[in-house]
């Protein structure tokens, strides 16, 4: 008899993820995923992949691990498959301090992946601070920490247990900032540097993760902050989303997910189309043409004045989509204006036909 | 003293697209507003305006009046502003036959259009189809009628009483969809026909609507449609909507409206994009080559190979991401992989390094 199914899907997602995490280790260094400029049409850019075992030292990849069901569950399926492929396996914990106990229980954790026979597992503790609120300072701790677990243990990889449900809160999220599809974009199945996060279960529900853990007789801790109203996630989690489910039909949270991984792929397009069309919009000195910017479609054309704005020292985080519509009508509807101010004192004016941006 | 608030805002939100409206009846036809090629500067495409007064024969402008507080206030507006911009305004009410006494109801409308001095005035009865669904028929069979109203009378526009809050709901209805950003990207201010349809208040809330109605003390009707959770968008407004403000914040609607028209500017931009690099991908014989279709981003990739689907044939409104994601793994996995079926009995295979794609 083979695993419960729920066991099986988590197995596979992770086993998908050191696939891929072994053949990078054995393959020259595929070219950093920009997509090809406009029209171009170069061939096949990617290498092509070799056999895990042709060259593999034999790499180690840490998972996170709370001590919730998710990544109880990511850290069993990761024990089951790393020794299969030739992998070392670990795990981390990180203590934030929020509450009363939280060290008692982050060497619990600690105990339980070395239940499952995880090595090295260590526990980390940090300092929360203030800085963008409790939940982006919680984060920002949190990957502060991995990152120099990672680096201490030369770790190839950290696995994170964010499943289709947390890319569907993530969505949310981003949309009531109502600044466009990057932050529509959810959370990458790889990111961080050198790709070092791995999110194996960003396809799987949330349901097939506690179903795992209960197949398997694992202990599982349910974080009272993520029931807890005075966190937004928390809000969204247990009243938002079910009520648009209830609105719009069960299929909110995948359609979520769905449009996560679309408007990624639109907006490293556009991107990468700004980033091309901004040399040509520039003159000799440097400076950015206005007519040349008013022939440009609008989603390009404020993609480079956000650039350049962000390049004149604007802080991306308060820059708004209502500031570059403003310096946009310098381009798109001239009437004279004057100066306008950004964030971070950058000022944007019209000078004789040319855009100039810069800190005032 | 001026006009109450919501009424001054209603007006302005008004007159300026009675603006837009003259501006275009006496200018010659400016260029339709594709965005330019990838890379392409050429300058300023746009015609220069003429002042209205100059040829204007006195165009009619239409509104589209259920009799509800939004198109009420819309009706209200335009019959103030028309006669100031020597435009004459009429008023068109649809009767859909779908309550008892509905006749009666469009008589009442088209009397209380008549009162606020607008002239033609008609009701026009249709048959709702089945067809989609109930909103989707109700839709189709009203935009048919008011083509016709328009045709009739010879108007240069329609105008619609869309608000803020019904694009919220049009970009939550599109986010459900799951299939990109042209289905976050809501109602246009202009659509149809040499841009027949335009909605004055895509960026007013409904409550300013209501408000100006009660400041100029006019009936409203409340379909009672609107609050029946039978209709999607109905418990959306009244449920689903109220619970992510409740979990995200009162800025939701204007965020998720903000999302629109970031979202139909990126989507635009990408369209033109796909359109361009299409002739660049086909072989002599107007096939795809794949290994030129692999160096494009994802997001123009699939774009190029949606329209070849729909081309070949496929129904577009039964074209899904995922069927595109097959043909996909035909470039970016390929193992061999026998026909695909898609909608509409299109099939596509990849055959020598080309794509064929074709109604099997």
């Amino acid at each position: 008899m083979g695993p419960h199914p729920a066991v099986a899907a988590i197995r596979l997602a992770v086993r998908r993820v050191l696939h891929d995490i072994l053949i990078e280790q054995t393959s020259p260094q595929p070219p950093v995923p920009t997509p090809a400029a406009a029209g171009s049409t170069a061939p096949f850019p990617r290498a092509a992949a070799r056999p895990p075992h042709e060259r593999a030292p034999s790499p180690l990849v840490l998972v996170a691990c709370s001590g919730g069901a998710d990544s109880m569950a990511l850290a069993s399926a990761l024990a089951f498959e790393a020794p299969r492929l030739g992998v070392r396996a670990g795990g981390v914990t990180v203590d934030h301090g929020l509450q009363t106990g939280s060290d008692q229980r982050a060497a619990e954790v600690v105990q339980r992946l070395r239940e499952l026979g995880l090595d090295p597992v260590e526990s980390t503790a940090v300092t929360v601070g203030r800085e963008g609120g409790p939940e982006a300072a919680a984060r920002d701790a949190r990957y502060a920490a991995l990152d120099a677990a990672a680096e201490r243990h030369g770790a190839a990889a950290v696995l994170l247990g964010h499943t289709r449900d947390d890319q569907a809160e993530t969505v949310l999220l981003g949309l009531a900032r109502g600044s466009g599809i990057r932050s529509l974009s959810g959370m990458a199945a790889v990111s961080g540097a050198d790709g070092r996060y791995r999110r194996p279960f960003l396809h799987l529900d949330r349901q097939t993760a506690r179903k795992a853990c209960m197949a398997q007789s694992l202990p599982v801790w349910d974080d009272p902050h993520n029931a807890d109203p005075a966190y937004t996630r928390s809000r969204l989690r247990h009243e938002g989303l079910p009520a648009l489910e209830k609105a719009l039909g069960k299929g909110v949270v995948e359609a979520l997910a769905r449009t996560a991984q679309l408007s990624r792929d639109d907006a490293d397009a556009l991107d990468a189309w700004a980033r091309q069309a901004e040399d040509a919009v520039r003159d000799a000195t440097g400076l950015l043409e206005c007519a040349k910017l008013y022939a440009l479609p609008p989603a390009v054309r404020r993609r480079i004045l956000r650039r350049a704005a962000i390049e004149a020292g604007a802080p991306a985080g308060s820059l708004f989509a209502r500031h570059i519509e403003e310096v946009d009508r310098l381009i798109t509807g001239w009437r004279g204006q004057g100066v306008i101010n950004l964030p971070g004192k950058v000022v944007a004016q019209r000078q004789g036909g040319r855009l100039v941006i810069r800190q005032g």
